[in-house]
């Protein structure tokens, strides 16, 4: 019944060309489709499916175009009959089903989902088969015909995601707050430097490269996910703006009123710490506090293998890998994240093959 | 004349302590203090120095106190004659520099200095002699006398830092550009997660845990160097607080006017691009562009380790990795970052050896 053996992915972008690659290398007929005739052409290189259109309907029509033209997109499809079901993948949920049911009705057909997966880069090129590999992909089941919902959540299994059930409105609120607001904030810091001078860039350290690693990201696809999560993210953003101006005053007020203004400074720092201690850890779970070994690292070729096969060699699961680029001087800081307790094996077992750790 | 043989670390904690390994594995004298008995006994444990007070005049007095603390002790070393040059390493200059020749005159034997190093970790528990390796680390060479002056450029070179020489302000707008701001940005995008919902913090991605990284820095320090740059942050805040409310009304506007929000929301996301291009890469250079290669690592001791050995049997240097947390399944995806060019040579040499790449 809800076997998927046939599909059209509509929009051979990053993610669209993702589904196809997982799909077709999941053994279903993958037929693609875009507007533009380079970017199929291209998928269907990269071995992502034909690049033809379907000469019957097929099980699963997977909507992956941006977020402003995917209404329409959906509904073309739901009224040509092209798939039994159709689903998209936009990052925003509750405006295109408003914007389907009211073109093409109740559309039980559509499934509306978000797999959390991305790049800053984009296009069939980024795309890979196992980019949803454990990622969440939310599906919104709200009056959905139960065949079709079964497809949706398929779909997500054959692509490797864990399937989320999450209501429109509840899905939006939150990617604006794990994800679109943090994209405006890392934007707006990145802004300040356009301005900024050579002298002052190059002081900048890793913390200004995490903040606004984000901030690469293509401007035109966000425009489109803003525009589509306009009130959620506006909310939080006037909350966020709250914290600033209460910041701002602060800031006035420490020539005055000094411990008005630091206990007002601290008061936010220490939501910051609350905030940034509720992210899971690894693999969704609960944060954990892994240990940390830092280890001096030779720029030079094989150095990080060496160094990897030392940990192996010791026994020693490396969670996590941090490298710090260091201005001016060709030498490395890596810091490997292991188990709490593994840190002094791991330590024990580099020191001895002659590593230069932590004094 | 301006050798340093002996040096006072005044404040064991992160920094302090640092300078200490460092100097003292270069073969100088170090004694140590701070307020806090047991921050100084941990020091002296790690082989930081000798927990005791000089007999005689020092060479170098380094302060590394908390900002706040900074001008009265810099103030009482001199007055004392403790230290024939006394530095400072605070993270804002102007305000402690106009403190200290309010109470102690001209003060030509003092040098305001910041090394550009630090960790979300503070105490001398986290403290290593290499903290400062190849990191830019800020002289204030002010009407400073040539002997003072050279004593502290020496303790940068035997830290392994290297001297960039700014004016106080030009540090301070500097800092408050690449250091401060980040850090309110990251801090108020945290504190709204104080209050997300479980259901949304499991959305969570990479670009989140970025974005937030720096938040978990320790509060009161940051009060400390807020207050003590509130003008030069208050006055970016204030630019930047403009942008957010060209966002709010952007979105507020898309369902009236959608084109102008479209455009508005445009313009600030390629300034933030623009913004986020200009920062320097590794080892300080101008920023390149890496060629990525994405991995996936099943997630078990050693799988890194061979990995790497195979890269460098390559002869490919990896100039930077990232992995990816995949929550609710044990897969991670490792992203390699290479010269451009030599991502074809890896790629082949992984393939060969059966490792899973971007398909």
């Amino acid at each position: 019944m809800s076997e998927i053996s046939s599909a059209l992915i509509v929009g051979t972008g990053l993610i669209g060309t993702s589904v196809a690659l997982a799909l077709r290398g999941d053994g279903v007929v993958v037929h693609l489709t875009d507007r533009d005739p380079k970017a199929v052409r291209r998928a269907a290189d990269l071995g992502a499916g034909d690049p033809s259109l379907p000469a019957e309907q097929v099980d699963l029509a997977v909507v992956a175009v941006a977020p402003s033209a995917t209404a329409a997109v959906v509904s073309g499809l739901l009224a040509g009959n092209v798939g039994a079901t159709v689903v998209d993948t936009a990052g925003v949920k509750a405006d295109i089903l408003r914007d389907v049911r009211a073109t093409v009705g109740d559309a039980v057909h559509f499934v509306g989902t978000h797999p959390m997966a991305g790049r800053e880069r984009s296009g069939p090129g980024a795309a890979r088969a196992d980019l949803f590999e454990g990622r969440p992909w939310v599906v919104v089941p709200d009056r959905v015909d139960p065949n079709s919902l079964a497809r949706a959540e398929e779909l997500v299994r054959r692509c490797g995601g864990v399937v989320v059930h999450l209501d429109a409105a509840t899905h939006d609120a939150a990617v604006a707050l794990v994800s679109h607001v943090p994209q405006v904030a890392a934007t707006l810091v990145a802004a300040r430097l356009a301005e900024g001078e050579d002298g002052a860039l190059a002081l900048t350290g890793q913390g200004l490269r995490d903040v606004t690693r984000v901030a690469a990201s293509d401007a035109d696809l966000w425009v489109d996910v803003l525009t589509a999560n306009a009130v959620p993210v506006g909310r939080i953003l006037t909350e966020l703006r709250a914290d600033i101006d209460h910041v701002i005053a602060a800031l006035a007020e420490v020539a005055h009123d000094p411990d008005w203004g630091r206990t007002a400074l601290r008061e936010v720092l220490l939501r910051g710490n609350s905030g940034r201690a509720r992210l899971p850890g690894k693999h969704g779970g609960r944060p954990t506090a892994y240990a940390l070994v830092p280890v001096v690292l030779p720029d030079q070729p094989g150095e990080l293998a060496r160094l990897f096969a030392a940990a192996g060699e010791a026994g020693v699961n490396i969670e996590d890998v941090s490298i710090e680029h260091s201005p001016g001087q060709p030498v490395g800081l890596v810091e490997l994240s292991v188990a709490p307790g593994a840190e002094h094996t791991l330590s024990a077992a580099l020191a001895e093959r002659g590593w230069q750790l932590h004094s």
